[in-house]
This record gives C-alpha cells, structure tokens and sequence, in this order.
C-alpha cells in the first residue's frame, strides 16, 4: 500500500492503474478508522483479492471548512498510524492523507459547491456550514481522484443524498454507493465520535437504534400517519434516555421530501445530543 | 464535424478521441460566433490542420442562469444554422449545443459553484448573479467534456480570472488559456452584442478602446498614480461618448487586486452603457 500526502504523486499513481484498466474507488474518510469504514474497503474490494480489478484510493482528511466554529474541528479524533495498519490490512492501494494546506493552499478557499433545497433542514438545520463544506471538498477529491466508483457511509444518509445531489447537478461521472451502517452488538452506529461518550451516554446511546426499529415494527405493521409514528419514536427516546432531541424525522428515502402519509420507501433519521455529544442514525423502510 | 445535442453521444465520441491521443480541447461560447470565436478555434487548430493531435469541442448554450432576470437571455442572438457553417469551417471537431433541459434537467439547478473575492465588484457589481451562473456551467461543462485545455476571450478578462480561480481551488485538471480579443478596425472589442448598437454608438463604442489605448500611453510614459490615470481615461469616455460609464478600474492583472500605485502588470477594464447595450473592454499593460 502507497502513502502520500500530496495531490501531484496520487494522481500519478492512480493514473498508473488507470492504464492498467483497473476501476478507480474513491473512499472518502476523516480518519480514526472503525469497522464501518473497513466495511466500506471490504464491500470495494469484493471478489478482487488479489488487487487486480480495483484501485481503491482512501482519503483521511479531517476537513476545517466543515465544522462551524462551535463545532469539534480541533478535537476530532486522529490516529494516523493505526489508519494506515487498518487500511493496508483491509486492502486499500493508495492512502491519501493531505495537510490542510494541501487542499487549501494559502489558508485560500475562495471557491464553494453548495448544494440547495435538500441542505438546510435535518442536519443542515444545526450546522449551517456543514453541508457546503462537504459538497465542496467531495467536488476537490471528486477532480482530485476522478473515481469511477466512490463509496460512502449510509449513517449519514442526508450527506450521501447531498452528494448524490452534487454529482447529478454537476455531471460529475461517477457512481455513487452507499455502504449500510456498522453497529456495535447492542445497535449503537459506529462512529468515531462514539469515543467522546461518557459510560452513562454509551449505555443510554443504542435506545437511538431501537427506537428506530420500533418505528419501522410500526411502519411495517400498517401505520401511515407520520406524525403519530414520530410521537411514538420521540417518546420511546425520551423516555430511555436523557438525550436532547435535535431532530427526528420520517422522510421520503429518494429525496428527503417530507410526507404526511407513508407512501414508499422511507428513511426515519435522528439526531441527538448525549451531554456534548451529538449522534445521528436512521434506518430505511421499504413500503 | 459531429454535433450533438445530447450529453451521452458527446461524451462518447470524446473518449474515442482520448484513446486515440488526442488532447481534448474545449471552447466554450454561448454561440452567434464572430471572428473572435474563430479566432480562439484557430489557435486551438494551430499546427494541427489534419486533426491528428486536438480534438476540439464547441460549446454553443446560452446559458439561462448567467443572466440576471432584466437581462438579455430570450434576446441574446442566436443564429445556430450559421454557428455550425463558421464552426466546421475553422476545424471545430464536435459541436455540443444543447437545449437548456439537456444542463438542466427539470428546470433543476440545485447545486452552485460559487467563487468569492474577484466576483463581487467590476462585473460582479451591476450582475450579482452572472458570475455564479458562468462559473456553474463552465463546472458542468468540464465534468462533461473533461478537456486537457480550455479556450476563453481575454476580452471577458473578469470571467476568465474568475474560471482560473475556480479550477484552481477546486482542482480541476485542466490548462486555461485566455485568447487575445479580436477588434473591428476601429478598435471595437468584438462581440455578440455589438449587434444591438444604434448607428450613432456603433460610431462612438470604439472610444472606448481609444481611451483605454491613452491610459496605456500614459502608463508606459511613467504615470503611477492610478487615480489620476483613471480619471483622465473617465475623462476622454464622457468627452467623446454619450456612453455611461459603469466602471473603469485598473487593477493587477494577476488577481484583480486594487492598487494605487502602478507597481505591476496591470489590466484596465472598463464597462459602459451606450443607450440600453452594455459592452465591455480591457487591456494590458505590462510594466
């Protein structure tokens, strides 16, 4: 496995594989690898063991312009050295792992992708900033890399639809793939901010998961009032837990249109914060 | 010379190209060409009259969203039969004109690619919307066509910084290339809009040239103060036009910056307004 930290030797050695007609994969990440990014390698790396279909880059960037000023930027957790272990075991070709000054040159990034209409509720409702800084450093690793294929996390589903978004609009060709979420034994979705979690919030944290559940049980039993089920998931997780809801909300799983009455597939997503600590999740329901 | 309308047939005559070797070459125009069009297909043909080396793409799309709601979108001209004859007589090799649902799918333009900093004042001031509007589609456009090198006109001088800025901080693979404006004999910046003038300002738009042409003497003569430069060039325009002046700036021309004192090469940049046709012009001055 290659390491690099800059743009000029990746794309040399992507451009390598790419005259070998291999399929370039782009797996984007901010690092502090678990097993729901080495899900992600493995579903890339499916059936081409032997590393002769796939050229599967990583990125491990932990972006600034994604965090609002309030926001984790500074304390979100780093390992490089363990990531690098993890992902030559898991089959990555090429780690990319740039300074931020490598993908903004002179502290400079005049230049933003932003995507509307589907960014500025949900998650986009707390964090402003976020979802520009996302769509903006996509597009860069998108030109960077040019992937045929790029993989992300179902966990952040809102994000995935963003981006899905931003490929279309831009006529970026690339195909877009969203691995299923990971969960610890008891649901709790991996995430490395898990991590921040007191032990009183780890116990409490996987009530998220099953509340979920509960609310697809209901879904598949017949129910179609959305906001009757909202009720019932909304108490379970207040009942359970001492989380602060931030949101919690059934959803049109194509578009994250909102809906009154379940009417095809739907995504239900949560977030909430335990103590300092803000988690989100959702499952899908097929209707 | 091919021409499509549809996004798929372009892309896949593209890629023969590339396979061949070519180096794919986009010039990107809203149509209705004039010789300062060709001019830009003669230098990206030069030295490769049997198309073995270039393969050029012409973009023809008046493009809805670069033009701001009291603009001249429904009247910009447009005269596709004869773009098509001027096109393959230069040696264009793919011509991609596409109806506005072909970019943008129902109606669709969720995502912008926005540039700050150089895009506020000059233009920017009297057309807040037209730079975001060029700077998305010009995106598209590369997404589309993915050329090795893209012509513009010097003569939109702004514009072209503003591309410049956004492939870079973007990383977008790509090598700009500005093409020296083409003139009427009289010193009249060619350009589509020309054909709006009355015969009274057909007459008096070459002052414009003129003046900047003075601007330039004077400079070169050892004038450093930048105000009073402007103010003699300002002076000439409103002596000799019935024009409105809506800028006349002189700025570094590496970035566009505001300067008071000519210590650099420098472009001075005008628009005005003869009866209700804006035209645009600048020049170059090395020191």
């Amino acid at each position: 496995m290659k390491i690099t930290e800059y743009i000029s030797p990746l794309r040399e050695n992507i451009e390598k594989a790419r005259e070998l007609g291999k399929t370039i994969i782009l797996i984007p990440t901010m690092g502090y690898l678990h097993s729901g990014h080495l899900s992600m390698i493995g579903v890339a790396r499916a059936d081409d063991e032997d590393h002769e279909k796939y050229y599967i880059v990583m990125s491990i960037f932990v972006n600034p312009i994604q965090f609002g000023p309030n926001e984790d930027y500074e304390k979100y957790p780093r390992n490089m050295i363990n990531d690098i272990k993890l992902a030559e075991e898991a089959g990555v070709d090429i780690v990319f792992a740039p300074e931020v000054e490598e993908m903004y040159p002179d502290g400079q990034n005049l230049t933003t992708v932003k995507v509307s209409g589907i960014t500025e509720d949900l998650c986009g409702a707390s964090r402003p900033v976020h979802f520009e800084g996302v769509t903006t450093v996509v597009a860069k690793l998108f030109n960077i890399v040019r992937p045929d294929v790029a993989y992300f996390g179902q966990k952040d589903y809102q994000q995935f639809m963003v981006i899905k978004q931003m490929a279309r609009d831009l006529n970026i060709p690339v195909k877009l793939i969203a691995v299923p979420t990971i969960r610890e034994k008891d649901g709790l979705a991996l995430s490395s901010r898990n991590l921040y979690l007191s032990e009183t919030e780890r116990k409490q944290a996987p009530e998220l998961y099953q509340a979920l559940q509960e609310g697809k049980k209901i879904i598949l039993g017949g129910e179609k009032n959305v906001e009757k089920i909202k009720e019932i998931i909304t108490h379970r997780i207040q009942k359970k837990t001492n989380a602060k809801i931030e949101y919690l909300e059934i959803r049109r799983a194509e578009n994250l249109a909102p809906l009154g009455t379940i009417n095809n597939t739907v995504v239900i997503a949560v977030a909430a914060r335990f103590g300092k600590t803000r988690l989100i999740d959702n499952i899908l329901v097929e209707v």
